[in-house]
């Protein structure tokens, strides 16, 4: 499948341009910076500092989750945040004189990964959407009458901290096998964590490496910018739809059809590490969904769907949006999967390797020590990283056993937490659990979106309408919901963290067991921030409140729904599914078919589904960033090739960076003094009207 | 006095740069183009081409008069018109063989002079604001009742054009004789006139020179940039206060201050011709009143003035805000007026040059073959620019009796047009407008304001109180106001194209033929379009048609408060507008006694008075200009030296050229259709309210 040239050309050129004017690995070595052995890169140090930065990070993502539901990544904040720690700390020691060891960047990103995954699983675990979804509290909400008792589990520490340890821990063993595929053999680009680790190793950089400083300053000036523009966008976000995330740049129509510029430099410094053939993908599902494919599905209502129910029904258009959307990340999803299998099972059972490269020659299965010409030489930085991430190994069978121990732990404990949850359940789901951590964690690494939360709304249907709703089927979606979300959001997170740990020679060892703990302190932070909350305010849950969490009304909406089967689905939506889950697997097919020179002209489905449920409007950003890597790349190549990963990097973590300032007023009450709102002329006149005589 | 150092030390550094790296005037002689005798630079097919577009000028204008009373300066749009029309109509005959003429860029000097000449009459004939202010309709909206036949003028083409061609030559005779000493001794910038003149250069430079090719191509990006982000901007400007220019920058509370940054391009740019010290006086004035001041007279409220009166009136805050503006831009004024008076008598009479130079060696009046080496050398271009624009001179003699006749000819017609206006009135105002036009095309050339509405009011006051209620004061202070704002506008108008046409070799005579020719037409199409708006739509004038002419309302109503005397000023109003013309005079003094080695630390009254009434928001505009500059020469001083007239002026042109296509759209009654809002919080949660509950 030539799929992966146009990524890994792109990441070639990348590193061609990092060997040759700056090795930063050369430059490591020469200074004598040696990663240490595993064990030591988990210090007691790094332990301690992941354990406050946890609790606080887990205080944020509990306060969004409970507020707007939205969480942005915090992989950056975490990697700045513990550098800054544990660097004043080092500092403080080495004045003393007691520092025993000094702070590599091997120990800072095993501290950005514990904390991601345990603040993770503040997000994962549900509180806002699938667990709180079970109370009593939101039934309550839908329909004022009692709920039979079948339906209800109210919130209680004890089995939310028992069902997060038997179900969060089975996530990371699914990632452990596909960390070398996805990050050596597909040398995906995970935005964020090739962001996160540019950072962390630029923190690192030894003294007296003149392009690496330069490059340095260079992040450093792009992430202030991006800060504060961050700060700066906040004043004007007011109330909902205000800001500049709500800039309707091409229009209020197109606004309506989520075509805008967001002025997300986030985004826009995603759209400068993904290649062009990405960009453009996006950008052109995007188009044919919501400027095509939506208007024409939006012509049928009342004929397709029924008219009157709300916009955001999955019964109606959403419905469309949300399944068409999964069907196509699917069918991409599903074919690399039986291709990589494939090829892997070629390779490992008959060693044919020469078979499999003349069968496949595009293939991303891309041996390391490949011999053969006509592959792209390997860079020095990217010899240093693959030997240093695969010396340390983790051996399959021990991911293979733990998957299989925890799972069978979780088939018979989870039925006790909820007995609408049968253990046949639970089996199947773990079965096909691994398809979809690796669909995601692929999507991710391709554009930095995890849809772990949309996996989680399959389950809740799948196991909603296989339960059926004499039989508790809501509660059983809900939870089948949780188990899903866990393995499948795991898997994009610590995916992420594996690239900055490949990209800072981290052992995978050390990062594996990071995240051990990591997330055992989610599992036992997360429900205890939770249990704060739910307990120390009034009307927590009410709509209305200050903690409204409005995605659980949404979750157990959807579980309600769920339990009457896929036959409530809006007409021809799954004729709709099944075509283009077919166009995906076809334009795969095709993909391969042209090789490597044609098929930089085809769209990769898996990009193109993305904007079919969210819009158009990160598309654009993330054309932006690479209207503006093309445009210097015209003006100057060796500058734009040298310096644009730090510019993107510097964009994406300054905007990173800024989500925690901007929690924590969040948290402080502070509200933003003024709205930026956009109206159009008519209801503008009317406005003027309202403000002049009130 | 050494207010000009730094203007001259900029202008200097400007035409070193332009000497070191471009002399364009050395280009254009290699390339063998000779400035045509001046009898050729006004040629028919120019002069037809000034005719067509004085028309369309007057109507953009006329309209804009009407509806917002806000006049752009069409300085830019005239000269990139003109070159546009005139070089299609070459280009056509040079191919069919027919071209007996090249296209020079004096020609088109003369074109854009003509054009501002016609339709600055649009302007100062006070359509939108005295003129119109005469009438019955404007009348009957202060006071329902009718008013005596004393207070009216109603509109009639007759009177008009007759009035016009009475007043309006006489501005043409008050600006030549400054000619000289505004733009050959004192150097003034004229920041559009400047621009222009870049504009027309780079349109008829000779190939072959690769800096100026280089520079034309930086302007054409800047000017494209600037024209697109001006038309940007529109699409969100669907309401009052709506769109870019009110955009909050520093918050609502700044805002209410006039303290933001307004996106406009066009004040970058000025900020990057002008020096840094008139960029951070106009940021020290907006600081000193709007900051301060007004502030404090503000908590006077209820003492100093009433509280009931609206804001707008000259009778509270806003009348402490006109004048003392006025009284310390009069000081400045006069304060210059003297002693280049004084200065200019005493090297005509005594020829006492070295007196006068060791009397003050940082004098503006800086002879041009000036042997003294102290003074830095004079470049090919400027050499080359002053000879010519000294060539065809125009004897003082011939002004000074041109502006005799034409005194006389009004003293004795204007009174039979308004009998109100006795002719000793116009006597006093003919001999004391010299020195407010100095001032103004003084100002002008130092900020690019024009503040010719200012004297005009001063006009109405004076006069107004001087004939009294029961004389028919109202109409005279009106009359008066047209008589001084003729002259005072035609002064900086005038004196930027006089600058433009320094800078591109035309010929003062030819530019003062076409100044009279264009003032000519102006006195004819400017009261025809008006008659043609007059006639043609119901219900014209009345607040809440489409053409309320919103000043011609303001002006009466001024006029009216003007016949009660300035006693009527708010309370200590005169007494701080005596403070402040001394305060101007005395910082003006300290500037001529400390020298230049300290004035440049010392702002500049002029300067700091103009954002007084208008706000902080152009100044703020303008030291962001000021702040590129300055990090563009941190970082790259020749490059920011080469480039940085080409920027400003291409960001000018563009946003001054999109004005048209403004316009345009104004007229053919296009509404943008979007408002971008800044509203608080607080508002937003009631707007949202009120238009989810409508």
């Amino acid at each position: 499948m030539a799929m992966e040239d146009d990524r890994s050309k792109k990441d070639d050129d990348f590193n061609d341009t990092v060997a040759e004017e700056t090795s930063v690995e050369r430059i490591f070595e020469e200074s004598g910076a040696v990663p240490p052995p595993w064990q030591n890169q988990l210090t007691i140090r790094a332990l301690v500092v992941s354990f406050v930065l946890s609790i606080m990070f887990t205080f944020v993502v509990m306060k969004l989750n409970l507020t707007t539901g939205i969480i942005p990544s915090l992989n950056i904040s975490a990697g700045l945040l513990g550098f800054f720690f544990v660097k004043t700390w080092t500092k403080l020691l080495h004045k003393a004189g007691y520092l025993k060891q000094p702070f590599t960047r091997q120990e800072n990103t095993v501290i950005q990964t514990c904390v991601v995954a345990s603040s993770g699983i503040a997000f994962s675990g549900g509180f806002g959407s699938y667990l709180f979804g079970m109370s009593d509290v939101v039934a309550k909400q839908i329909s004022p009458e009692p709920s039979p008792p079948m339906t209800i589990k109210n919130p209680q520490l004890g089995w939310m901290i028992g069902f997060l340890f038997v179900v969060s821990f089975i996530g990371l063993f699914s990632v452990v096998p596909l960390r070398k595929i996805m990050i050596v053999d597909f040398k995906l680009t995970y935005p964020s964590g090739t962001a996160t680790a540019h950072l962390i190793n630029s923190f690192h950089t030894p003294q007296g490496a003149k392009l690496a400083k330069k490059q340095v300053r260079t992040l450093g000036k792009f992430f202030s910018f991006s800060f504060l523009w961050g700060f700066f966008q906040w004043f004007f976000t007011g109330g909902d739809d205000c800001g500049f995330t709500a800039f309707p740049t091409f229009g209020l129509k197109a606004y309506a059809s989520k075509f805008f510029f967001d002025f997300s430099s986030t985004y826009v410094g995603v759209g400068m590490i993904c290649s062009y053939l990405i960009n453009i993908s996006v950008l052109l599902g995007a188009i044919l969904s919501w400027g095509v494919m939506w208007p024409l599905i939006g012509a049928q209502k009342g004929k397709w769907y029924s008219s009157e129910i709300p916009a955001s029904s999955l019964h109606g258009l959403q419905g469309y949006r949300v399944f068409i959307a999964i069907a196509m990340i699917l069918g991409d999803g599903i074919y690399s999967f039986i291709k990589v299998l494939f090829n892997t099972l070629l390779f490992y059972l008959c060693r044919c390797r020469d078979d499999l490269l003349v069968f496949d020659q595009h293939s991303f299965v891309l041996p390391v020590d490949d011999r053969s010409p006509s592959f792209p030489s390997v860079s020095f930085d990217d010899k240093r990283r693959t030997e240093l991430f695969l010396k340390d190994g983790i051996p399959a069978w021990f991911a293979v056993g733990g998957y299989v121990i925890f799972s069978a732990i979780s088939i018979i404990a989870v039925p006790f937490i909820f007995p609408q949850l049968r253990w046949y359940y639970i089996l199947v789901m773990y079965l096909i659990a691994p398809i979809l951590a690796f669909c995601n964690a692929f999507g991710c690494g391709l554009t930095d979106w995890s849809l772990a939360s949309n996996y989680g709304k399959i389950a809740i249907f799948a196991i909603g309408a296989w339960a059926g709703a004499s039989n508790g089927g809501i509660i059983a979606g809900l939870a089948a919901c949780g188990v899903i979300m866990n393995i499948v959001s795991t898997a994009s997170d610590l995916m992420q963290d594996f690239k900055t740990g490949y990209l800072t020679l981290a052992s995978p060892r050390s990062m594996f067991i990071s995240q051990v703990i990591g997330t055992a302190m989610g599992c036992l932070i997360s429900p205890s921030v939770f249990w704060l909350f739910y307990t120390a305010f009034d009307g927590f849950g009410q709509s209305g409140s200050a903690y409204p969490a409005p995605f659980a009304l949404v979750y157990r909406n959807m579980s309600i729904l769920g339990v009457e089967g896929f036959s409530t689905l809006p007409k021809h939506c799954l004729m709709l599914c099944y075509i283009f889950f077919g166009g995906s697997f076809a334009v795969n097919g095709l993909r391969d078919a042209v090789g490597p020179k044609w098929s930089r002209f085809i769209p990769l489905p898996m990009a193109m589904a993305i904007p079919f449920y969210l819009g158009g409007y990160f598309a654009v950003d993330m054309c932006v960033g690479s209207l503006i890597l093309f445009i210097w790349r015209k003006v100057n190549k060796p500058n734009a090739d040298a310096f644009s990963p730090a510019v993107a990097s510097g964009l994406i973590c300054g905007d990173g960076i800024w989500t925690l300032p901007n929690s924590i007023l969040a948290l402080a009450g502070v509200k933003p003094p003024i709205c930026m709102k956009f109206l159009s002329s008519s209801d503008n006149v009317r406005v003027d009207d309202f403000l002049n005589s009130s």
